[in-house]
């Protein structure tokens, strides 16, 4: 049983956050600063980007969680502490704020950093406002923290799940910014998981290492890689479950709460997307190997001609097909069928790699919606892939035609 | 020497060309249909799309010009013949009206189409007009071609050039047809290229393959690869040289007036690219590899976010680094630095990897030219590479948001 519930990373027990505006941002209306605490030391994983060129909070963060222990969490938005001399410095000295504030070891804290690259990030305001931010802690604060660390997130993203383990009841939840500049590989936006349930680090890691495969991994806005991507989970192990040491039934239950958690993210962070105003599902069915499976579907998300159809409502399934047969992906492409669907039902519009009859009218309403799923089979073989993205439309390019000034 | 002349596809001798509206498209002023025909037999190399999906011309031309033979070139635009249960039929019928209208063996003959995909392409209207449309070849119709194979283009493509080859003055000239969906892997867009110069048909081969690589290779409008994109040279010998069948300093002059025409139609093509504002070219130096350069000035050129920052004028350099550090390149990302150079003048932006001073005031005043160079160098290394593309801006969006109805 996994039930939705609220509370975001506050849902598990012994986990306090808050976010305050501390002045990284000129608008003091967004906070710009968060914090999440756990009441006791917790196991900690963690993905990052494949980017080389790393966010310098992204090293501090691994040194740090390498003994796999971490007890809070930092992250400012508005700037992203990447390609700057003195980076490794000041992520460092924000871990330091933190064991100041909190009595929580800077070795046992992540850091993290989001916003414009190679801007140098001054330390005074986040110093400055240590005190209200840790004096806010709250068992009920994900909200604040959520909406510190957006960027150009349009709606604050968080989400919890129950679930039970050797009989004891778990709970996990995560907050996350996206938006823009998020075409993961390996790991992913930041997000920032926790839970109560008692598990071993090296299984946590492995949870989420195997989970963002299929998940974080699968979703693309734009195709740019960040620097600054990271997914880290904390589990503090308060929900008092026999820790999960090894696979087995504990370990299953696990799993699936993170991936209702994590798929739940990747819908929400798509469907905000930059300028985005619909969320592309593609799922491709039938293929003689997950890797196709994958490979298309991802690619058919990624098509900027296809996004930019999706946000005209254009049925075009052309560019569907164009997609799948550039992407690499070993299918036979004359065995390709496409449906769009919707809340308004669902339409076929190719079948074995060729167009057929079908109501423009009746795919215009399907494609009005909101939420878009392109379905696509490539044959008859046994394996499937999901991924997430968004249309591609003119705010995208206001957003990011002005993003620094 | 090396000039750059007018003619376009007819500036060799003995080719004539000529365009017509036939009807595909329903726009009245808009040709969709062109000719080329050589006087005599001529040498024909192609390199074609690396898409699974092909459109059915390209089939055909394979076939056709599989014993390295051509003397015609028919195209239509308005339809892609793609994914169509009788593409290759009517690519072929194509043929068969070519070798009716001028006695030219319908085996003879390259045949291409562009447009949208997955439309079933009426013979008809084509049939209708092949009297016309040969009555009208010419010795100067290379603009009538141009013309007709345009899709969204805003201007049509053609360049001619002079050289000398064994005593003997060559021209050589191509039209092209660019705007969206371009992001060529082994070949590109719609590009025709004459020549009266005489080579053997292997040679004409391996210096359009070998080429391409550092040219249309090099290009990206999008990041879609089109299923339709070919380019195919025609060399006729009317030019009465001793015929290049080696290596040699004749090969490498033809090689040189290859090179200038098509990187002046990849400028063109990029310049013109769907909605742009501006060019780009991406100039990445100081690489240890020649794959590594190409690597790293292909990611830049084909950043989402990048690009429409240019659109903006922003000199946001963070993204430039951020596309040279998910390229998958090997580099050492400490040792990049950037400049933005165009007619106003050069700023350099980025040294070793980190954000230095510069005014923004004349940065936005370089940035606001419509020709941007993106000089990167990367270390010490003997190797460079060239890319090309364009800003993306509201009109991309606004042109493939609706561009079937």
């Amino acid at each position: 049983m996994m039930n939705i519930i609220s509370g975001g990373v506050c849902a598990a027990k012994g986990f306090k956050a808050n976010g305050v505006h501390c002045g990284i941002r000129k608008n003091h209306s967004k906070k710009d600063l968060a914090l999440i605490v756990s009441d006791v030391p917790a196991a900690a994983a963690a993905v990052y980007t494949t980017n080389l060129v790393k966010g310098a909070p992204l090293t501090v963060t691994k040194n740090n969680i390498a003994n796999g222990i971490a007890q809070a969490v930092i992250c400012n938005s508005g700037n992203a502490n990447t390609c700057n001399a003195d980076g490794i410095e000041i992520a460092q000295k924000m871990c330091t704020l933190v064991e100041k504030a909190t009595g929580i070891a800077a070795s046992d804290v992540v850091v993290a950093s989001t916003g414009v690259i190679g801007q140098p990030l001054d330390v005074t305001p986040i110093a400055d406002h240590m005190d209200a931010l840790t004096a806010g802690l709250s068992y009920d604060g994900s909200s604040e923290a959520a909406q510190a660390i957006m960027t150009t997130d349009t709606i604050s993203k968080e989400i919890a799940v129950e679930f039970t383990v050797g009989g004891k009841t778990c709970r996990m939840g995560g907050i996350a910014k996206g938006s823009g500049m998020i075409h993961p590989n390996m790991a992913t936006m930041l997000v920032f998981i926790t839970t109560d349930c008692a598990i071993s680090a090296q299984m946590l890691q492995k949870a989420l290492s195997t989970d963002i495969r299929n998940t974080f991994n699968m979703l693309s806005i734009d195709g740019d890689t960040s620097t600054n991507d990271m997914v880290t989970v904390l589990a503090n192990g308060l929900a008092c479950n026999a820790q999960i040491t090894a696979d087995g039934e504990d370990f299953s239950v696990f799993m699936k709460a993170l991936n209702t958690l994590t798929i739940n993210l990747c819908r929400t962070i798509a469907g905000d997307g930059e300028g985005a105003t619909k969320l592309l599902e593609c799922t491709v069915t039938g293929a003689d190997t997950l890797e196709a499976a994958k490979t298309a579907a991802k690619s058919v998300i990624c098509s900027s001609l296809l996004k930019a159809a999706m946000f005209g409502a254009d049925a075009n399934w052309g560019r569907v097909l164009c997609a799948i047969g550039y992407s690499g992906a070993d299918v036979d492409v004359t065995k390709v069928d496409v449906s769009f669907r919707s809340a308004k039902g669902e339409i076929a519009v190719c079948k074995d790699g060729a167009g057929i009859p079908f109501s423009e009218e009746k795919a215009k309403e399907i494609l009005l919606e909101k939420e878009i799923d392109i379905l696509i089979s490539v044959g008859s073989g046994s394996y499937s892939a999901c991924a997430w993205g968004c249309d591609l439309t003119y705010d995208y390019v206001k957003i990011n035609g002005d993003y620094r000034t």
